[in-house]
């Protein structure tokens, strides 16, 4: 299942991009499985990973490399998580990054390695070793080449995710473009599963690592599908400097924008796709005390099985969503001065059912695949947006039939 | 589905407690739906209550008259919850304690009102006065009166729950009786959905509110069926002072070890019966550095739909409970350090999957209905159990039929 339609839109070329793919039998035969991203010398690179404690060698070895050299490769597998692997999976990293940096006559450190799949089955070195010429010989800059790409990282994901946006930098033209994977085990902390962004604007790197933090905090650290986040997260953001340089205020905020954009759709991209997914869901809260305190009530009604259960019935079951606010981790909660809108019905106020509300106007908009439950708590100016999807039979059957 | 026998007790008649129960049409017709339970005079009463910020109105109630009088009647409904109802389900609450208490010659403020079922519907007051003198009429220390209300009690269970047990006191013997009803929105916070328990034991009400409190820590707030936690919850205990006084600290350790095993084995047919269960998990964190380090990690993992429909498929997934693990709020996390258990098999060391690990010892473990999971973090001598069921396409048509 997913939700609304699938669109991938007409990539530009990004001068100092080039992207390779082969089919390298490490997960299903004949599917694209082996992505290699060729950064131009020069580029300034930025990432964000995962959080999660039990983090996979790739992420290790990824955050090493980066620190240690100028990356040049991003080397991305699906169909192997190399994650609960001990030792053995870090040589595995490694060992991938030697090979390919042999054959591109560059140091092993330039290679940042991204593995996404099953997790705690030894990673295919040999496959993966035998793959990369042939994805080294594919490398390209077309929109085909990205949309190869996209196809060749996604693991449980029913589309290929992919999103381009531009700006106008000291009066040129830039791009960024991004593809994203993930449907199940999203609850991003630091960074979702895995984006690959790029832009042809030229920006130092500690002003790209701002950037790309924030950008990230407002798109994948907001969305969740299960609550679980992944051993493998990562997502990387580089400039390839061949185009405009971002020097003013007005080029940072120029940039940001597109960053933004490109961010959300592919955040919001990971959603509609979510496992068993039959609705996108905008979790809009309101008037708390902090941005913390409106994230930590939108990801307690996002989490909660009773109201994701409820969406996917198409039930405007309001008790609820009133439940779940009512458990978030917030003090001196005075529930009274709650209003909870569904879209533009409203549900709860003065602490129990709207006045105004009718069965037949809630069911209404639960008909909608897209979906926006808007939550004012009354006690401040802090907000935040989250976005998720509902609980189906088939993300039950997703994940008790695959092996992840 | 549910997972286990059930067993419902042979329940000794607790002197001073009668309970009565009527089919007054509220739930379904022709069932028992209204549950009286008398306490004799001078009896002590103590209750804990959820600590969700959109309590119900009878929850307002109840710890209101609790604190003005003593009390003498528990009046419990199904059907109706009295939840998110504003200042109209206030007064429909104190209605009812009027109109059982003009019919029992008792001031309203010494009866207790417990609702359960749809939330944000009008309590139909006028229903449960019509069945109050039945009610009243059939009162009776029996146990048929005990799984009478037990069956009273029912929302979206599917077995009837009670437990009973005994110690010496001062060379007699006192009994402890509990019913309790919980099968979904359960991850209690200071006390479960609804549980009634009644000793014959005399002891003074600020001990028996100690104990209480104590013995819910260890038993209801220690199960998770779907992460949510009711706007209604509940958890009374009466000593009626019938039998045995309570005064050395012999007599407290004796009471002690019958009111957890009562409770206890209350919470734990609550999970075993959890919506669509067919998994009863014990996780068993240990070498934390605290016992709430401890719960949090036995509540992220107990909480996980992936490791939740892991369970269900009988898959011994366990990167998906090492994903979980790993995101867990744990400072400073070595996860090197972590061992985890399933039964008898070693599933991770060392970080990653443990040495002799196989499948098929994996496999053997996870087809048992009964299935424990054990955690050492390595980091403290901190410990938890959790206890909490899986996660089935039962689950998910339940409530996306049921409209709770």
């Amino acid at each position: 299942m997913a939700v609304g339609e699938a669109i991938f839109p007409e990539m530009p070329m990004i001068d100092g991009i080039r992207l390779g793919t082969s089919k390298a039998g490490i997960s299903k035969p004949d599917r694209r499985d082996l992505v290699v991203i060729e950064i131009v010398e020069g580029a300034s690179v930025a990432g964000t990973f995962t959080r999660n404690a039990f983090c996979a060698a790739p992420v290790h070895v990824a955050k090493r490399h980066l620190a240690q050299e100028r990356t040049r490769f991003l080397l991305i597998n699906t169909g192997n998580a190399n994650a609960g692997t001990g030792d053995g999976g870090m040589r595995d990293a490694e060992s991938c990054c030697q090979a390919l940096g042999e054959l591109a006559g560059a140091p092993a450190e330039t290679v940042l390695p991204f593995s996404t799949g099953v997790i705690g089955e030894p990673l295919p070195v040999e496959r993966i070793r035998t793959g990369l010429p042939e994805a080294l010989a594919s490398l390209d800059d077309s929109h085909l080449a990205w949309q190869y790409a996209a196809q060749g990282i996604l693991t449980t994901d029913t589309r290929i995710k992919g999103a381009t946006a531009s700006c106008e930098i000291a009066g040129a033209t830039v791009s960024v473009n991004g593809i994203s994977k993930g449907s199940g085990m999203i609850k991003p902390n630091m960074a979702t599963m895995l984006a690959f962004v790029a832009t042809d604007a030229g920006i130092d790197q500690p002003l790209l690592e701002a950037l790309l933090r924030e950008s990230v905090n407002r798109s994948f650290n907001c969305i969740t599908v299960d609550s679980d986040t992944s051993t493998n997260d990562a997502c990387m953001l580089i400039a390839t400097g061949r185009g405009a340089r971002v020097v003013s205020d007005a080029d940072v905020a120029a940039l940001r924008g597109a960053l933004d954009e490109v961010l959300m759709q592919l955040a919001q991209a990971i959603i509609r796709d979510g496992e068993g997914a039959t609705k996108f869901v905008t979790l809009e809260v309101s008037e708390a005390r902090s941005r913390q305190e409106a994230l930590d009530v939108a990801f307690t009604v996002a989490h909660s099985p009773l109201v994701k259960t409820a969406l996917y019935a198409c039930d405007a079951n309001w008790g609820r969503i009133l439940a779940a606010v009512g458990r978030a981790p917030v003090e001196d909660f005075d529930v009274e001065r709650v209003v909870i809108d569904l879209g533009e019905v409203r549900l709860v106020e003065n602490g129990g059912r709207a006045a105004g509300y009718s069965e037949a106007a809630g069911s209404a908009v639960m008909a909608r695949e897209d979906i926006v439950i808007r939550i004012a708590l009354g006690r401040g100016d802090g907000g935040a947006t989250v976005w998720t999807s509902d609980l189906s039979h088939d993300y039950v059957s997703i994940n008790a039939d695959y092996r992840s």
